[in-house]
């Protein structure tokens, strides 16, 4: 198998993407490519880490991630290709993957130096794509970088527990197509701090006392059933173990969401409160 | 030929779209992904309904068509996959399907009934892409799931004909891209319930008075070209065999579209008049 | 490889494409489907041209490139295929491929007449999927058509070197996803019309002094990062050799792009100015 998937901002109108997919399989017609997303905000680093980190895992050991955004080589953003946890990314060195190298040392780091090699006028993505179709074709990382042992950092996207242990302050990361509001606080965060103590979630002036186990989980009754529970807010982990706070059977165009209904916007404060 | 179709209100922006690919290629290597529709509106039974029976029959018997919408297994909605004229069907038993089985009556239906052994978290995708990849390997369905005769019906998405057989009342179960406005009503019903009298379509105070073969089926002479036709109403038969209500080149956000020039909405009333 | 690229207009919410990729399986499971564009403006031609222009040199020789905008077969509209610069374009003959005809004289056009071998009912996108596949498996053009030797042309799309050689008026003929304006003056043209001399690009009542090698070629001091210079306007050549003006890190919908920021619109003028 040979995976390459990609991340960008390039939207799906133009024809960037389509463009980037035929350079890729010219280089390496057996690729098989997978798109994450190509509608990532515009140069935003957050959501591209965002994105990634809650997308490799569902792909195979020996995958490539491109990551195409933010991607111009500048003085202070070189090139660079990352084996992580058997996984491989390329991408600009502005800190997106260091939501991942908080959790894992990485295997292997290089800042990518094949620019030379490039026929003039090659692009930043033509670069990319060279670099994941060699990492694709199991070729070796030091063909294609000079090792380096650190990437740029960006602390952003930290929970913070609070001195007493009896806190922790998140924020609101991400928000998803339904309008759920996706934070930063761990399932693993909550449950390391508060050692088995009851919790409420608090936002804004609003709070909810319990975890769903799903969307769905309300208790139904011969006098209530599951529809007489949409629009009701609800918190819960999401698939990859972050708080998440939504509404039941949200739809921003329509009835609307955890954003636009309780008023929870992307760096909004989420604390989790022990009792 | 593994070909697995995907049909989810998951949207393009999130990372699910790219997460589901990856556990399907996970699972089953081989299997052929494609997109069908991931901007279904959130929930929205009826639109998925109709997307997949516009969609399924492009697709080669033996496809796998997985469908995300509304997808939470709840004591209300099981899940379920459907052997239906040669095509496999994996969705929550929430009325989706009622409009392939109103036409056909299926070949075998299945409860889901693989979620113990599934790790502990697992999704209702989790789920999806395990039985999606076992049907398209040629699995048995019987091992997947405890055989049913009935699935959940949703019957608003018939047109019903009038008791004197004089006319048709159907409804708009779609708008499409270019603004187009599908109805419930087919070529088949008409014909049969017409048997060669003439008919106009009706809805509002509007009153088309012919069929067109095609979008561009006007009378072309020395005075008129088909430029001179751009913005007229007409009827016609899609793809499908549904009537369809349309504007010559209309596009929805510049010169205006059948719904918005004809003020013809979602579900609003389209009659069949016979003469 | 036997690769087929998409360019439509048709959306990612109808299932047309994901129809559309299902006859094509169907027909030829060995095709690699690549999708190009299918947020073309609605029947909008010289939007197709500029992205079919723009993508088909990311692909191999011998990839085949079916264009599905505004290609309804009509008396004025002809359903064609063309051999040019070793690839395959299918569309009808509406003046999109003219583009490229008029950069290089094409191996073989022919008029498509497979459409009486088609079953009765047979749409548009059936023919160029039957042609799509043919040629794709290396079948020969002339089973599928009837040679002819010239195609519709549309010239608005060409920029005018004035009669004194000191000005090239030309105008924007896309704006990108970052809200970039891409003109119709080529790198090419200006280098051979100025033979040297030095020049500026003037739009409206602004001008633009000198040519960015790259988004972020700005002057980097101990006093000014990068950062200093988001939000500023600039001009470059983009990868297909064309005058771009853009701003640096433009987001259309946070900051503002070229086309908001500075008032320049598709279709506008833009000068080049020799000194």
């Amino acid at each position: 198998m040979s995976i390459i998937t990609l991340t960008t901002d390039f939207g799906l109108k133009d024809h960037f993407v389509g463009a980037l997919k035929g350079k890729i399989i010219t280089e390496h017609p057996q690729a098989q490519i997978i798109d994450i997303s190509h509608d990532v905000d515009l140069f935003n680093i957050s959501e591209a880490s965002y994105t990634i980190n809650a997308a490799y895992g569902s792909f195979p050991k020996g995958s490539v991630h491109l990551i195409g955004v933010d991607s111009e080589r500048t003085t202070e953003n070189k090139h660079i290709a990352m084996q992580w946890n058997d996984h491989f990314f390329i991408c600009a060195d502005n800190g997106i993957l260091s939501i991942l190298t908080q959790k894992i040392v990485p295997q292997k780091i290089v800042e990518i130096n094949i620019h030379d090699r490039l026929p003039e006028g090659a692009s930043d993505m033509d670069v990319f794509v060279k670099v994941a179709c060699h990492l694709s074709k199991g070729g070796a990382m030091s063909v294609i970088g000079k090792e380096i042992t650190a990437i740029k950092e960006i602390n952003e996207l930290q929970a913070v527990v609070a001195s007493d242990n009896n806190s922790i302050k998140g924020s609101v990361v991400y928000i998803d197509h339904f309008g759920n509001c996706v934070t930063n606080i761990s399932r693993k965060l909550i449950q390391e701090t508060g050692k088995g103590r009851p919790f409420e979630v608090k936002f804004g002036t609003k709070t909810i006392k319990s975890i769903h186990k799903s969307y769905s989980d309300f208790k139904i009754s011969e006098r209530f059933t599951l529809k007489d529970y949409e629009g009701e807010r609800l918190a819960l982990f999401n698939e990859a173990g972050f708080l998440e706070i939504a509404i039941y059977k949200s739809n921003p165009s329509t009835v609307g969401s955890a954003t636009s209904l309780l008023g929870l916007k992307f760096r909004d404060t989420v604390t989790i409160q022990y009792k």
